[in-house]
Order: C-alpha cells, then structure tokens, then sequence
C-alpha cells in the first residue's frame, strides 16, 4: 500500500502501526489521535512517519484509513474526514459492534469511496500508544462484516492488510457478528466489571484482602475488567440488543447455580460444572491460550521444565500448522 | 520432619510432594490416592517413597498427614484413618472450605493429635498426579484456621512447612476465610462454570465459532471453568451461606449493570466499568499475576522483547523482596 492512515493510537492503533511498519507492508504511515500527549508519544517513539493534529489531514492522499477510536466516535470523526478522502480510498475500522455501526457511518462514505467494517478479535489490558506490539494480530481472527454491494476489490485490499499481519479473516454479516461477539467477549466483560464492583462492596473483607488471595480465581477476572473503560461502555450502547439477550440467558443459568447450590442438589451441580472442562480443551486446541502453569511462572522462567509445559508447546504449535 | 503423609495425589498433593522432596523437607513421604491408576502413576513417575493403598497404613508413624482430597470426603477418609494416627500427630488439610468442615472434623480427631485446618490459595486448571510442579506455593498465600485451643506447636508446624515451600502464611478464623473465598475465588467460578453454559445455548452461535473467537474475553473465563468438578461441587455444598450472600450481590450489581445498558445510561457505565483497572493494578502490584501480553505469547518466546515485558519482569521482581 502506498499510504495508510491510522486515526487513534491506542493499543489496536499502535500495534497495527509497528505491525504494518515491521513488515514494510505500507510506503509511508500517517496517524493521528485525539489527545495532545498521545501524539506526543507516539511522535517521540517514532510508530509512524507522521502524526498530525487534524484527522482530514491524515487521511489525505491514504490508500487506507483505519478508524481505531472508540466505536461512540466514530460517526463523529467520520463525518469530519469524508470530504478529504481520496478517491477510491477504503475506510475500515477495529470496532467491536457492527450492526448499529454499519447503519451510522454508511451514509458518511462519500461515493468513489469504500467503507469496510472491521474487528480484530485481539487485545490485551493495556491501552495507549507505548502498549502496541507487532505480534498482536499473530493467529487471531479478524472478521470483516461488508454491506451488501461493497466493492469486492476493496473487501480484498482489508483482507489482505489482515492476512499479512498474522489473522486470520472470515467475513459474516454484522448481525451475526454481534451475536458471536455478544456471548464471547461483551458478556464475559460485562460480568467480569460486575464481579470487581461486587468484591468492593463485601466490607467484611478488607481490599488487600480481596488483592492478596485474588490467586484463588479472582486474579483472571481483573485481566478482563481492567480493559479501557470508555471503549467497553461505547461497545455495551452499540451492541445493546444482543448483549441484553445474552445477559437474559447468563441471569438463567447462574439462578439455576445458585438454586443447586441453595438445595445440595449433588448431582446437578457435578453435571453443571462438568462442561467447563471440554469447552476449554477445545480453546486450547484452537490454539486461542496456552495451557498449563500460571502466567507469573510462564515469565519467571519456570515454564517448559516439566512435562506440562513441553507438552503444551506441542499442542499450541501443532495447530498453528492446523488449517 | 521424619514422615509426611499425602491422602490424595492431585495437584495439590503432587505439588506439595515435589516441593516437600525438592527442598529436603522431610525424610519421607508416604502416599494414598482412591483410585489405583492415580497409585500406579505416582509410583511409576517415583512422587514419593511410598504408595500405598490404605490411608490407614499412609498415616502410621508420620509426624504431619495431609489432606489433600476434595472437600467432601475429609470427613470419610478422616474417620477411617483417625484410629492409625500416631501420638502427637498433626493433621492439616488443604480444602478450600473451612467453617462447615471444621464442625464435621474435629470430632473425629483423637485425643493427643492436633487438626490445624489450612488452605493454600494456589492451583491451575489442571489437575491428577502428573500436574504438580514444585513451585506451584512460590509468593502465594496460604492461610490456618485453627479453632480457638490448639495446640501452638502443631500450628507452629504446618505454618513452617507452607513457609518452607516458598509461602507467605496467614491466621483466621473460618468463617471469615469463607466470606474472603466467596468472593475471591467460590463466586468466580460460579460465574465462570455459568458464561460456559450460557455460550453452549446460544443457537445462533456455534461452537467452534465460541473456540475460535475466544480471544475476547471468553478465553480467561473458560481458564477458571475447567477447574476439577468434583472438587468444586463440594467447595460450593460446603460454603453454602457466603457463596449465596455473595450471589445475591452480584445479581444486583449485574442488573444494575443491564439497566444502564437498557436505557443508554452512558455515564453510569463509564463509573461502573472504571473500577477495574485500579483492582487489576492492585493485584499486579501484590505480585499476583503478571501484566502484559497474553499467555500464548509468553509461552512462543516473544515475551521480554519489547518494553513492556521488561517492565513486568521488574515489577514481578520487586514485589518479590517485598515483605
């Protein structure tokens, strides 16, 4: 590509910029972002050959722009960039939400011009311009959701930019994206948020008391709930619907819990929690985790001693062969 | 000490066997498990100087026994070994309930032998005799709760093998470390089991698309629901009263959640999800998980290339020498 323009370098931004840089997979790399400091930093540790204050600047002449804001700003950020987007440009995103989105920024995209949604499932809990790192998108999925009657051309040229940074792309309808996304990613956040606020309000245990056992489970939801605050309450709004039907169905079953539990129902309770396992062989499988020691001993060195880390590398390397 | 028996070669109790036996911390160890495979496999990859098949015969002439069994059969396997004791004999155990089982327990110990109940706060998903690893107790907590009367010296003991093993440990009473487990490690994984069975009844979504896409969110949560069953049936039974109070929170701060969303309540989202990163970097700071990039790629070796791994390994390190 000649020239892509990123507008927001947050975690997805900056990593998709060091992505795209490492493997020399654009002539030149513009940027932009919406606080003073983040340009700052991201001119002082060099992500990219410009950065701009002005996001009509930034798309200027860009073969690709990549919205990589929050999704509440995109309609906004879009509507103030159309007119300056070059002539068979393509526009995607990295938004969690689809549906509502495709509806608001379609009518922004200016004729001659292409817009192709887009959602790298790749993240961590870090945020900001210094947390990108090439290797983000390695193995993980992107799906592109196309309106009917995009320009196949321009669905391939997003596609691509993806497969050459490590993903893998299906493309789906953004409604059907939002269910998938709605039970795998928005409701284990939104639980995991709500497990943080519950853990705050049992005053008979003390916060360092909550910190220090946190190993005993607690520890993993903290990964989840220490996501960027803003772009998860932009992704809840944007993805109501399929998010409050997903919440319906998780209230269910946690009663169901909760009434075996209240009952010493024994059996139901050993059948309830029996799934967990299968499930989570098949993550492993996909090579979507690592199995095995704690990620304290992974980074200590510890990992890889024994038979359970070896074995796991096998396991991990053996399906990223898989097709 | 002399003699250290293990009733149950899980991952706790292979654990502690490697540890005990890496550190010299015993002059033997003798071992039981109920099922002959878990003997056999204990036995042939050489845990421990003896495996035997009767918990009676496990326990005669050591100084410590250690319970290491699921919750739910401590009363059993005690009242079945408790005659074969030797005097002076300390037994501990390392269930992760402590209140109901005290009542159940003490009665069954004879008079001139010591129970100091224990609970280390450690564990992976994984579990059977061939899980342990030596460094599982290393910088985690474990926590005693004898009852009011016993015998400083045996807790003196018990408290010195956890520290031996590379634990920082801790007194309360049971109850109030059942209130600290509800909410750090029992309602986790309540919530956890639940997120699996809600995707599993998700039409609209199918499995492999819930494996695959997995990486946003879903993936920790299946981590914590792959914990062994049988085991965690009988934490739930035996810590009824604070797992239900901890319940009921948690359906509140849920619904309260899903009603922001229902009526677009933006800045009651933002304040509800803000929490999480402050708890998260708490629990890094305590040295209880490392921050940064994902499991799989510490594992695959691109860990510590870049900053942000560097900065975890210090972080770890200095929280390590803390006190």
């Amino acid at each position: 590509m000649n020239r892509v323009a990123l507008i927001g370098l947050g975690l997805i931004g900056s990593s998709l910029a060091r992505a795209l840089r490492g493997r020399g997979l654009a002539k030149e790399i513009w940027a932009t972002a919406r606080t003073a400091a983040t340009r700052e930093t991201a001119q002082r540790i060099g992500l990219c050959d410009r950065v701009v204050d002005d996001p009509r600047e930034a798309v200027e002449g860009a073969e690709m722009v990549v919205l990589c804001t929050p999704v509440g700003a995109f309609a906004s950020v879009l509507s103030r960039l159309s007119s300056a987007l070059a002539p068979g440009a393509v526009v995607t995103d990295v938004g969690g939400a689809k549906a509502s989105m495709a509806e608001q920024l379609l009518p922004l995209v200016p004729e001659g011009r292409h817009l192709v949604p887009g959602h790298p499932i790749a993240g961590t809990e870090q945020s900001g311009p210094e947390s990108g790192f090439a290797e983000l998108f390695e193995d993980r999925w992107c799906i592109l959701t196309p309106p009917p009657g995009t320009d196949g051309e321009a669905v391939r040229k997003v596609q691509a930019m993806w497969e050459a940074v490590g993903s893998r792309v299906r493309l789906m309808t953004p409604e059907h994206h939002d269910q998938v996304l709605a039970v795998t990613s928005h409701l284990p956040h939104a639980i995991a948020y709500t497990m943080v606020r519950v853990v705050d309000q049992v005053s008979a245990v003390s916060e360092s008391e909550v910190i220090e056992y946190s190993a005993g489970g607690f520890r993993d939801l903290t990964r989840i709930a220490a996501s960027e605050p803003v772009m998860w309450r932009d992704i809840f709004l944007a993805n109501r619907d399929a998010i409050l039907d997903s919440l319906g169905r998780f209230h269910e079953e946690l009663f169901a819990l909760q009434r075996a539990i209240r009952w010493g129902d024994s059996d139901l309770l050993e059948e309830f929690l029996r799934r967990g396992r299968e499930v989570r062989r098949g993550v492993v499988a996909a090579g979507q985790d690592a199995e095995g020691r704690p990620l304290y001993l992974a980074r200590s060195g510890h990992a890889g001693e024994g038979d359970a880390g070896e074995e796991d590398e096998t396991q991990t390397d053996g399906e990223r062969h898989a097709p």
